[in-house]
């Protein structure tokens, strides 16, 4: 049994970096910032107990450089590495390393991670599992024959996706037979290129979808699920407006949504906080595992303020061997949570990113609402990463609460400087469709074109 | 049945105008800030959908000056006046003021405020709706005489309070029978120049007790608590710190204090927010009704962050005839919640104010973390109000989550240029005694003691 970690090296920037420093403070772990050159002054800088410069400000110079990262871990005597979201955090070989080096790492095994991160092989322990997952190819494609025996069997339209991609990135949607041959040979180079695998699956392109997925949090022996996150707001398959309960589900999809999850876990022997995605079939009321991401999520406060259970201290005493004090029959979803992530971006623009130094900055406050943020005013946004400067998660006693205090923190908040997508995320939040519950994946771009 | 509330005059300052200013956009009531010339720039002013200057900075002049606030009222056409807490909220004549002009009053009847706000009168009700009171004096006591003979019913020591008082002023503990006669006549003459009437009680002075109150609700027909707050940490009769629920109280106990405050606005037919107070005898384990604070509490948001209902919105909503949406069976008390009241006062040189201009402000921030303030970097806290410069609530889990993420927030919030009592209250928070639960209102003196 390992011990309570002691410190630990956060490799990460931002707003999750000072989120876990917190829990670090909350627990009485010493906590380590190891960051960029572009990040020396920033917020979670002066809240950490200790702060360490990996590099320059390219992340592959610093929080993306294994290395680097290890050895700071070392140098600081860290027990053990939160990575975050992004850059290591779900890099297998990086979590390898800290294995081989013995240095803790808060998440799963490079096992799970690189089975998990296989999105062929994670779709194989799915249906190990029990779990349904969308109608395709069993494993990788490369051949125009094959992909034409599976999409007589799964029918157009199809949809192909680079078995190493992610994000949105290495995906086609085919439409119909003429074009297959030339779209698999074109998706397969540009895997090839991206991400050095040409492998690719092939499976049913669901039009009509929801994006839901199930929270969990496993010490190697209890398995829990936390409940759902709705993150159907998406614009170009980046997530805009994330909420807990979701509003379609009913009891018999939730629970099977959320044994599904477990019951994957399980099939891996899951270590830590992660999160199982599925697409819901809105038209057949039908669910299926997409991936699993084997980390901490921008998301994770919406099930936190829903469920009470602080996320980020769970993976700390898991990643220090401690067992879960939590049962399944103690969790409930207590009222309603909307997440709303503010970029600096503009959205009469494209949404090109509003790079610059914000000139005033006031959160908003009150009852039920929560800024996660390491902005304050004089911060200059460093152009060297995502555009992110906020989330805002709202409470309230039932949806409709959520949305109006939602909707009047957004009108609260002051970010003078630089243009963000507050007052887009209004309007997503105040339109009739948005509270009507009723929409699918397609919603933002659909109200987008009409706005 | 009243008309639901389309605009409310806010005659308050500080965090509790920014308070209500949150909860009137939450409902889309147009909301108008009234204030002194001292609070002409500040947060509130500037949220506010409209402001307007009642007069100058001392309160007698502007938010105790009820013709100046009902004019302001008419002017602006607001529905009814948010007095907040303080100034006039518990004034009987200006409730009436306000029942003559036709403006909306959120809170109770002049009648009910009258009533309550007579000591004598209060415990005659309580007495009448079957709740128990300290034993004492029935009524008004004046001569040495009657004193004297209850003096012996009752036994040492004794407290003389004037009827009028409140906030710990007017009251005198009497040990012994041989200085009864001097201090009554003493207290008396003082309750004459203090409050304009001479008449006192007498009541049992019990040593070991805690304070308990009981937040309820009211809409006229359903009368509804949210459980107690615990508020024994004070010093000299001045809350610091305040959670929910109590750490001393079992279930029984909790049901009749709970059946007991319901009981006592029953009795009254009291309608909107409101607070029973209770002290808790330690040692007895028995609780007595002391008085009932007839308006929103400094510490109401600790009962929210336990059950989820926002009190300011309910208020608004019962102001303007809606019957409550809650029922009693619905309501559960989810975690534990810790207020703090952060003063403007130097801990180190006998709490005195700290007044000046805050050079720097960061407020903390996270999960389970609500810092309701009023206060921005740059704000000059001005002379002629109290000292508190916001209210820090943290919840958590348990108690013990609740008290750790108090430390971290106290420990993260910056405030410049001022002294705060923050470090104070972490010391509080942080003592063996406090941790334990087991204390009583004698704790936070005996810890400067020992300090």
């Amino acid at each position: 049994m390992a011990e309570p970690l002691k410190s630990v090296l956060i490799a990460n920037r931002g707003e999750i970096a000072l989120r876990v420093i917190r829990a670090c403070k909350e627990l009485g772990i010493r906590s380590i910032l190891a960051h960029s050159e572009a990040d020396a002054d920033s917020l979670p800088a002066k809240l950490a107990d200790q702060a360490v410069c990996l590099g320059p400000a390219q992340a592959k110079w610093s929080y993306r450089d294994s290395t680097a990262v290890i050895r700071a871990a070392q140098a600081f005597k860290a027990d053990a590495i939160h990575p975050g979201y992004g850059f290591l955090s779900e890099n297998p070989d990086f979590a390898a390393l800290c294995e081989a080096e013995g240095v803790g790492f808060v998440g799963p095994s490079s096992t799970i991670i690189r089975s998990m991160g296989d999105k062929i092989e994670a779709k194989k322990i799915a249906r190990r599992a029990g779990v349904p997952t969308v109608p395709g190819s069993d494993g990788a494609v490369s051949e125009f024959s094959e992909a034409l025996a599976i999409a007589k069997e799964v029918g157009y339209p199809l949809l192909i996706k680079a078995a190493a991609g992610g994000g949105g990135r290495g995906m086609r949607v085919v439409e119909r037979e003429e074009t297959l041959e030339k779209d698999l040979n074109e998706i397969m180079s540009e895997a090839e290129v991206a991400f050095g695998d040409p492998s690719v699956y092939i499976e049913r392109y669901l039009t009509d979808i929801r994006h839901i997925e199930i929270q969990v949090i496993s010490d190697g022996v209890t398995t829990l699920h936390l409940g759902e996150r709705d993150c159907t707001a998406q614009r170009r398959n980046q997530k805009l407006v994330e909420e807990s309960p979701s509003p379609v589900l009913d009891e018999e999809l939730r629970h099977g949504l959320n044994e599904a999850a477990v019951a994957l876990c399980k099939e891996v022997g899951y270590v830590n906080a992660g999160t199982v995605e599925f697409v819901l079939d809105n038209t057949e009321r039908k669910y299926y595992f997409i991936e699993m991401n084997t980390r901490i999520q921008v998301e994770h406060p919406v099930s936190e303020m829903v469920t009470g259970i602080d996320l980020i201290k769970a993976q700390l005493l898991i990643a220090g061997g401690q067992p879960l004090d939590i049962r399944q029959e103690d969790i409930a979803i207590n009222g309603h949570a909307i997440e709303c992530r503010i970029n600096a971006e503009n959205p009469d623009q494209g949404f090109a990113p509003s790079p610059g130094t914000i000139t005033n900055f006031r959160a908003p406050g009150g009852f039920g609402i929560r800024m996660d943020t390491h902005i304050e005013t004089g911060y200059a946004i460093p152009p060297y990463y995502d555009s992110m400067v906020g989330k805002l998660i709202c409470w309230g006693r039932d949806r409709d609460e959520a949305i109006t205090r939602s909707l009047r923190a957004l009108e609260e908040m002051v970010v003078e400087g630089v243009t963000t997508t507050a007052s887009f995320q209004a309007e997503i939040l105040n339109s009739e469709q948005f509270r009507s519950g009723d929409f699918n994946t397609g919603f933002v771009a659909k109200f987008m074109s009409t706005r």
